[in-house]
């Protein structure tokens, strides 16, 4: 038997270079679970999918692993030393983030270096240890979804991306950040850059859009999955900030998500105490984990986000196995992380550091590079995640395959809303007006028209926002979609004009052939523009009834 | 001695037909907190002020009280016949609210009779019990604000108005409810209706102006109160219902009253569960009252809104006792009350009941009158309100004249606050700008501007949605209004563009002389222009910098 040290010091190796992309039944999540006194090769009887898979490499790993244990006394040895140097290896991957999120701000002369050296860590456990994605694929129908609600902090998420293998962002891209007609813009936009989700940088959106992100994986999952084939199986990740804490639209979701029980919506509130007028003390002192309990949130609390690797990764564990709750793990972190002279200040916000306080945060954080330099041994801690992401595909394309062969109409069905390819026809469904028609009010037409169409069109489904009976919106042939029945396809938005309209935009994001309509008065689309406006920029293909 | 449930009795009395306005030392508010064991003739040694003043009418009340109290076993008696005809006149009082909402909604075949039937009893006792106002000048300084937030129930408000005398609102007026041209239109309007004091109907605006109106109380009290003489004191009451609730510009607000603290603000949640679309359970199941601890405000919850008269006045004392946070008062009620087959649905929140229901519910209340009918004896027992109410400001006056005499500046300070009189040639005081100045950032100079501006003009205030140092906003001389130091001019909205403009709403229509300014970025502007649109409705004078 190895030594309990020893294991723990296996666990942090499996944390970090052993992690599953929680895919398989023996995921992450388990593996965080191993009590202390479990031996490793307790996982060795774990069957196997066809290969390739991201299960065949895992096992590959833990073969490796479970050889080494074979001599217990040096392996114990062999594997503090690996452990230390694997979280090292972490450390360093990390401040690989952060300083090409300092380089890029600095180079471009403007952006906000703040975020991604404070959020650096809990974005390195999403991308690293935690979501499930093919850089190859970003568009791959059952990925998890991340969204930066906090979207000024963009260099965080592209410095990911970058590392995760998306072609998207080369490291060139990364050295032209914030330049015109790069793939770096200032906030992240899903039509310019393939592995963003939405177009974030309104605070507050992008946690709405999240909402909507995980409604369509909800409504997806209850009307798709079986009980020998969940096809439909994904999460949704959030980072945002104290901004978008502020912002009304953000309660508006958030309400919505604990009231339709959205326990795929995993938020982390980066709460770095800072936002552009100074500490938020002069304007924000509210218990926010407090009112996201009264939202119907669980909440977790990690005090040390700048460090706190394996508590970051327990509240992940925590927030999965909770299933009727969104999650919001609070986060304290520094804005703006080793910076000597201006972490947790305003200055690091939206600024570049400048050249003499980059070098001093290389100083202090131990960083001899070169700007936007990649250091060898972190590509190859990241490399793995491109052959994991096609193999985590063709895992699920064989699923889908079996999913086919037995369901043939849910799968077409599917299909459409994957593809988002309308059948051959659907215009047919339409009903014909002319000028001999009885006249009536439009709203009217407009409930025959949606009522005409969700037959033919798999992926509509919407509502308004508490006006369904003067707006006209109600499906005739569904339900309400609710906690309990998150199948049907009439939405209650309650009176949350702005959250329902990018609720919507999230929806529609989530794949092609989702079509969410919404509808207000029209004198309050005043109240939802903002997330209107977004809308007509990324193309989110919103239906305003 | 009166025995014990005599002093109830009278205590009910004095509840009732007593009110005091809270005007005096010996309040309202007072007289709940008499003990059962304490005598009233305990009150007789409060001392006077000189006449005419509310204490002297509420004097010559306690007096005839205390001569009833001369032969106890009789006086017993009389009491006990009082209370209860005084507590069935209150009835008679909230029925005629309830049935001059019901008649106009049914005359002009449209409008919202489900809240004021549910909302007579807490409107009753904010305007006949609790509310400092004089009806023959809706203008006067110190009163007492009162607001809406749920607009569409504007019925109940236009029924106060003309019970407690305002010129604005005769019975001609509420027969002409919803006509064009008339004084009372389908949605409270400040520049129509004398006595409303801002424009309400979008949903959550209101609060947040409330929010605003209860700063400026804050402000000017600390700006310009002495020991000697609080000459600015006065409530800001707001009744919001669940839509404004669901609202997020509600939660701005509402975060920054309970970050500023400011306990003179008492909202009133009418949570009677029912929106357009239905139950609120399709929609709103979140804790609302946890939410707002969360935020910082102190909670109530009255469970029977519809009849529990004494929990809703003990409710507002308690409120009225904890100085450093707003209250929320959540008051269970019932939409529609009264109305036999409609009441509890959403059939009753915006449409007329029909004549047949009309006529089951005058069956169902006991209400045996024509339309638009006001018993005499209701009448009566509301026209102490005109005398009172100038009274009040009579003796306000007189303590105005004694701060003046011993104030000058601040005197005149805050005359011109109070009068929107600007100093003569104020704008000399502005900068000049020649084709020969050195360019500059237009941010640069509105700064300039402002900070010359608040020179002369002294109820210039506000700020910028965490953006001050971008949209260079901040006025040098003064430090930022927080709860701590709320005579500071510089206000930090936090990232709430929708909340800031509607707090500034609420602050200019304070008073003519406060002159808020807000600002942002202009594409956020897209996140308030639900306010912005209501402020160029209600000529509300924000300055958008």
């Amino acid at each position: 038997m190895a030594t309990s040290s020893s294991v723990s010091a296996a666990k942090g190796l499996v944390g970090v270079a052993v992690s599953s992309h929680g895919a398989s039944s023996a995921s992450y999540a388990d593996c965080l679970a191993l009590p202390s006194g479990l031996a490793l090769s307790s996982l060795a009887g774990l069957s196997l999918s066809s290969a390739p898979s991201s299960r065949f490499l895992q096992q590959r790993r833990w073969s490796h692993q479970l050889r080494r244990r074979a001599a217990p006394a040096r392996a114990a040895a062999v594997e503090t030393v690996e452990a230390a140097t694997a979280e090292a290896l972490v450390e360093k991957s990390v401040n690989t983030i952060r300083f090409l999120a300092i380089d890029a701000v600095e180079k471009a002369n403007s952006g906000h270096p703040g975020l991604p050296m404070g959020c650096a860590p809990m974005g390195h456990i999403l991308y690293d240890d935690v979501m499930r994605y093919n850089p190859k694929n970003p568009y791959w129908f059952n990925r998890d979804r991340f969204v930066l609600s906090a979207g000024h902090g963009c260099m965080l998420q592209y410095a990911l991306l970058h590392l995760a293998g998306y072609d998207s962002v080369k490291i060139e891209d990364i050295q032209q950040f914030r330049q015109w007609g790069s793939r770096t813009p200032g906030h992240p936009e899903n039509f310019e850059t393939p592995g963003v989700e939405v177009t974030t940088g309104p605070l507050g959106q992008g946690v709405a859009n999240a909402v909507g992100l995980a409604l369509a994986e909800r409504h997806l999952a209850a009307r798709f999955n079986k009980p020998d084939n969940e096809i439909v199986d994904h999460y949704t990740y959030v980072i945002l900030g104290d901004g978008c804490q502020m912002e009304g639209i953000a309660n508006e979701a958030c309400s919505l998500a604990g009231h339709w029980g959205l326990g795929k919506l995993i938020a982390f509130y980066d709460d770095n105490h800072i936002s552009i007028d100074g500490d938020t003390e002069i304007a924000f002192t509210e218990d926010v984990s407090a009112r996201f309990e009264a939202l119907g949130w669980h909440t977790i609390w990690v005090k040390n986000g700048n460090t706190g690797y394996t508590d970051i990764r327990a509240a992940i564990k925590d927030a999965k196995a909770i299933k009727d709750k969104p999650t919001l793990i609070k986060v304290t972190t520094t804005i703006g992380y080793g910076s000597p002279n201006k972490a947790n200040s305003y200055s690091v916000h939206g600024s570049a550091l400048g050249a003499k306080e980059v070098d001093a945060t290389r100083q202090n954080l131990g960083w001899p590079y070169e700007p936007f330099h990649v250091p060898e041994d972190v590509k190859s801690h990241w490399s793995r995640h491109v052959p994991e992401g096609a193999a985590l595909e063709a895992e699920w394309n064989a699923k889908f395959a079996v999913y086919e062969n037995k369901y043939k109409e849910d799968a077409a069905e599917l299909k459409a809303i994957i593809s988002g390819e309308f059948p051959a026809g659907w215009e047919k469904a339409l009903p014909i007006y002319t000028v001999e028609s009885p006249a009536d009010a439009t709203r009217n037409l407009s409930q025959q028209n949606l009522n005409a169409l969700v037959k033919v069109l798999p992926g509509l489904l919407g509502g308004s926002a508490d006006l369904a009976s003067s707006n006209m919106t109600l499906l005739k042939m569904f339900g309400d979609f609710q906690k309990g029945t998150p199948k049907e396809q009439n939405v209650r938005f309650g009176v949350r004009e702005h959250g329902m309209g990018a609720i919507c935009n999230g929806i529609a994001l989530h794949s092609p052939g989702l079509l969410p309509y919404c509808a207000t008065f029209f004198v309050f689309t005043d109240y939802m523009r903002a997330a209107m406006r977004i809308s007509a920029l990324c193309e989110a293909g919103v239906i305003y009834v």
